[in-house]
């Protein structure tokens, strides 16, 4: 008879699970790192998560999903210019980043770059979650489009687009110099750029 | 007696090595895949190499060299304008892509997000040689300055490192799409901005 399975066993390996595998990369940590981190017998992994793939879908959804709790309101509150709203957004997110010096990257592009070509189901999480990520941020884009803050004629979802592949290329490079300045030229140069 | 060394063998592992570590990323293949896929003696890595990091350190300089090599010379085109360079430089990676349908992304995109808080070796060199790439697009950008293509007012060198960024960000978005839409925003929008 399997043994009941504890729900806050399952929130704790995928909460600790996701820093370990955000420090040391996918195929950089092992399940009994994440269940040794986790304070859990490495075999009750497999009681919560079919594979090690499963378990990295769930903590990119997680991920994304805590980015959207904490600054997804920004996108959405209506006292603020559509267009503010969208470089505070990406502010905030590179606000987490900073507080780790830039050193650890974006889960979701740390993975893209990793398991894209390994994992089919990974992959098409990765392309659910950055479609999700733009659909926000074209929804702001078509806002200040009838307001008359951006130009009608230009296509909202490939700015959109463009700001998701031009941040995540920013954080890559963070990652590398292990420096906020390719963040900077972010949001000095590439925001004003695409939004005028 | 230590055998003496074979610069084929050498060659062959760098080669043949660099396409394993493409594929399945670095810590998704053991030296034992590598040597396997060199045919050569597994023992026989570390004749070559102090060790699997020192590796990832020689097969990204062969990469980038190999793109130098390659492509370099239509940065110098002293016949081609030079912002017209810079977009047909990116247009002859984007190519490369292409071939495998965008699905193994760039080496060094890839390994500075799966390598760059685990080895400063490998950070280091991934830090110079997108220098080196930025350096050769300021260097166009400047010759633009001059001969009164590109406005003075920009820093040339803001301009290279945005499109070294925005480059890698599409390439990743790229993998994760298996498609090369990103790379066609990255033609058609993000260039004529940075460059207008």
């Amino acid at each position: 008879m399997p043994r009941p399975l504890n729900p806050e066993v399952r929130s704790r390996l995928l909460s600790i699970g996701r820093d370990v595998v955000l420090e040391r990369g996918f195929n950089g940590c092992g399940v009994a790192d994440i269940t040794e981190a986790a304070g859990v017998p490495k075999g009750s992994f497999y009681n919560y998560f079919d594979s090690k793939e499963a378990f990295a879908v769930e903590i990119l959804e997680a991920y994304w999903q805590s980015i959207e709790d904490r600054h997804g309101p920004i996108l959405y509150d209506a006292r603020v210019k559509p267009l503010v709203r969208i470089g505070r957004f990406f502010r905030a997110i590179t606000g987490d980043h900073e507080e780790n010096g830039f050193v650890l990257g974006c889960l979701i592009g740390n993975l893209s770059l990793e398991l894209s070509n390994c994992s089919e189901d990974t992959r098409q999480r990765l392309s659910s979650l950055m479609e999700r990520w733009e659909a926000a941020l074209t929804a702001c884009l078509q806002e200040a489009q009838q307001r008359g803050e951006f130009p009608r004629g230009k296509q909202a979802a490939e700015v959109a687009a463009i700001l998701v592949e031009a941040y995540e290329g920013a954080l890559m490079r963070g990652k590398v110099e292990q420096s906020g300045a390719a963040l900077e030229r972010f949001e000095k140069v590439v925001i004003p750029l695409l939004l005028a």
